[in-house]
């Protein structure tokens, strides 16, 4: 039996920066994967391929404006738009596959392919080969507190692997309510988007939140008719109304139509109106669904993106003394320590990423895999958690850091707003930039940066500019004295804090 | 005769910014422009065109990278390509112009079209209309010390019009050497590349400075074979050793040929090879370059890249008692203001931009002008030289802010250098960046931040990360405690910060 430091279980963003910065500090790590890496299709977890899809849609979106010398989009062929877009993102993602492996490999990071599940303490030579597992030469008695993870192979076959703590990284999967019929052709979650034989011309889009809004603005960017049906009044509800409005406005103006403060209450397979011609054989029934105030809507095919479920049914939780929520989700701790029935920490048993819940993304996973790694290594790692970046890869991104304006009038701060449009910039203009736009919010008195919302090509980075400032309590003075490259998109923070001042000098 | 309290001569960057700067400030100014901004073609500055023709370029590549299914360029064909870039330049310059009119009229600026020229006082009534130049009610009396600017119109119409400060921002065109024919076809200056009726295949380019070097990589690019020929041993002087050697090579890859070290003693132009097939009627000589070595170089066409001329000659400067040097450029002391034939400044006489000479970036130009206007009006203005960022828009385009591994080491400052390839970044996989890089200079032993130096794919905008945190004398461990965006290109600081600090830790 193979004794490891940390056992991480899932090797999603999360799971690969604990096991990575365990490795720095010296520790031994195994990272166990459910998944067949190495083949494409496998790889249906959302961050990577979601990414990869919008570039995909991207660089289509690029050539179409390159080509049409009318300004216009080209029509689009279903069949071969999306054969093209999964072949892209294949590339991509083996791309990532072969980055991820290289980066274990060069932290001697072991790797296990099955499903790890959590196991007591058994005796040597119960299960797996011990001619296999005693190889390397690496085995250490077993240490009282140790856990114990067991491997599943495909083959059924069981090692199982001692450490000192185990990191629970196995992150969600889409939730599939008992009363859809999800069918893989009519009735989909996004994991079987990149699947369907061909492009849909109509779509449903049940939720508008990160995953819903992001896969509606690539397909409605790619000529697909997109109705998203949101129960809330607004998309996306944790980001600044404003960016949030310019967003709605934008999507609308791309053709897709926003049924808001709206719920599905049946979702059915109906026939084809007489007469129609399916783009393929096989695939001319419609999905109607029948919102809560009586309208009904009818598309090619149904997306539906409400909620994820922790994907922890096959991790033996109890044998822990852990219990997941309804939604499949771990609870922990503020240093990510798994918290038991009796809501006490469980030694040395971390969760991190999408299984623990909100936000779910990629870059927080990150982080939150570190500070679980340094906290059960007792290595000190600060952390700034109102400086966490928010990023959405709608088409246009969306970024934000700090606060909203919401949040600072519920707090009664009073502050100023600096906006600049992408189009005021020469680089906006070069990139045709129409919907890009930065806004900055200052404090009133002390001129301090409280916020930055970004919405726009490249708001994922340019916003962590505003985030640099605001870690170092920065004032709106410091974009009116730097000297940004020209043309850049950058310079918006300088046309916002122009903005911003004009504002307070005439109050 | 009208007065103003600014007059500007020239409306590239610099000129814009002290306008709206001094406008800010509530002061009257008026802004002459030689060119007819209205009309396309009449704008060939370099700035404006050359970052249009980047983006046209670019979005050629995304067009054939996204259509090439085998990863392979479609071969391209050289009369529409050139046709489809400038016309792709041509709607970027004017949403340029457009922007910069509409900054100027929301900021109270008058513009006045015709060559501006340095006049003395003359007595009222004399040039001009006096009519025409009463119209407004905005005339004031002449006050001791004011400067007079004559408006040559295109219908060699004079205005007069009084200023308390005169700004000169001609900038500069390109140099041409009397012993070369330039015949706007086989031996030309970037001013007329978007001009020429099909695009070469064969391409020589002299002098590997900024202007150079970024039309060489555009060029190369579109896959013209081009050799750049550059007297020094590599291109861009002052960039980072290290990145350059990275865009040699990757310029190199592109098929392009470099002859450093070379200079070219005589160009003429030499009849077709017997056989050959012009691309278009009277377009097949060739052109035919010596250099010092006694090697011989054959294209179809020549672009002449060294030096630019200060564009001074117009402005009749002895009547401020200025006199430009021999590249037409005018000196200037810290603030900007004009030095006289006896090295005193002259009095209310500014000039900023590249008729000052180094670095002659529009984002270095816009600073100036904006500094010059808060110290002509007793404006208090911060400004940190040493972190002005510089940004090269070749392809792949480069920036850099601080300090050079080449200038610590002069300097005696013990450094380590953090580096991280883009390639190891999601966000560098997706866009399928290969050659992207971002370096990050740290001192040895305060940990600070002392320069960063990225190549690739929106280097210029992610620069500024690093800016803000040396701005706020931050360390390396800023990076490493941040959480970014994932997938972002910024990510890259954080790799770099913990390969520096490894580097350290190991010592």
């Amino acid at each position: 039996m193979r004794r490891f430091d940390l056992v991480v279980i899932g090797s999603g963003p999360g799971g690969q920066k604990a096991a990575i910065q365990a490795a720095k500090l010296g520790k031994s790590v195994c990272v166990v994967e459910r998944m067949d890496v190495v083949g494409g299709v496998a790889i249906h977890t959302g961050t990577i391929p979601s990414k990869a899809l919008r570039e995909a849609v991207l660089e289509v979106l690029a050539a179409r404006k390159a080509l049409g010398s009318d300004g216009q989009y080209k029509p689009v062929d279903r069949k071969k738009t999306l054969e093209e877009l999964s072949r892209a993102c294949q590339r991509v993602i083996r791309a990532e596959v072969d980055l991820v492996r290289a980066q274990f490999a060069s932290n001697g990071i072991e790797m296990r392919r099955g499903t790890g599940t959590c196991g007591w303490i058994e005796e040597p030579g119960a299960p797996g080969d011990p001619a296999a597992t005693n190889a390397g030469g690496l085995d250490i008695a077993p240490t009282p507190g140790d856990k114990v993870v067991n491997v599943i192979g495909h083959d059924d076959s069981v090692e199982t692997l001692r450490a000192r703590a185990v990191l629970i990284a196995t992150g969600t999967s889409p939730a599939k309510p008992s009363n859809i019929e999800f069918d893989h052709l009519k009735v989909i979650t996004s994991d079987e988007l990149l699947n369907l034989p061909y492009l849909p011309s109509t779509m449903i889009i049940v939720g508008g939140g990160v995953i819903g809004t992001e896969y509606a603005s690539m397909l409605a960017a790619l000529g697909v008719r997109v109705t998203l049906v949101e129960g809330r009044n607004r998309l996306l509800e944790f980001i600044d109304a404003e960016i949030c409005e310019a967003l709605q406005y934008h999507l609308r103006q791309m053709g897709m139509t926003l049924r808001l403060g709206e719920k599905v209450v049946s979702i059915k397979r109906v026939p084809p109106p007489p007469g129609s011609r399916p783009a393929m054989e096989g695939t001319d029934e419609l999905v109607e669904a029948v919102l809560e105030s009586g309208k009904t809507l009818r598309a090619e095919c149904l997306l539906y993106c409400i909620g994820r479920q922790g994907a922890t049914d096959r991790l033996n939780l109890s044998a822990f003394g852990l219990e997941a929520d309804n939604r499949g989700r771990i609870a922990v701790n503020p240093s990510f320590q798994t918290l038991g029935k009796d809501e006490q920490p469980v030694s040395g048993v971390y969760a991190v990423g999408d299984v623990i819940g909100f936000p779910a993304l990629a870059s927080t996973s990150m982080e939150q895999g570190r500070l679980a790694a340094c906290h059960m290594f007792k290595e000190r790692a600060e952390s700034v958690p109102e400086l966490f970046p928010y990023g959405i890869y709608s088409i246009p991104e969306i970024s934000m850091v700090g606060w909203t304006e919401e949040r600072l009038t519920q707090a009664g701060i009073p502050y100023e707003a600096g906006i600049a449009q992408y189009k005021e910039t020469a680089r906006g203009n070069l990139l045709g930039d129409e919907i890009g736009m930065l806004k900055m919010l200052i404090h009133q008195e002390s001129h301090a940066v409280l916020g930055v919302h970004v919405i726009g090509t490249n708001a994922t980075e340019i916003v962590h500019i505003g985030q640099a400032v605001m870690a170092y309590q920065g004032t709106v003075e410091y974009f009116i004295n730097t000297v940004f490259n020209y043309p850049t998109l950058a310079e918006c923070y300088k046309i916002a804090a122009f903005n911003a001042r004009n504002k307070l000098r005439s109050m």
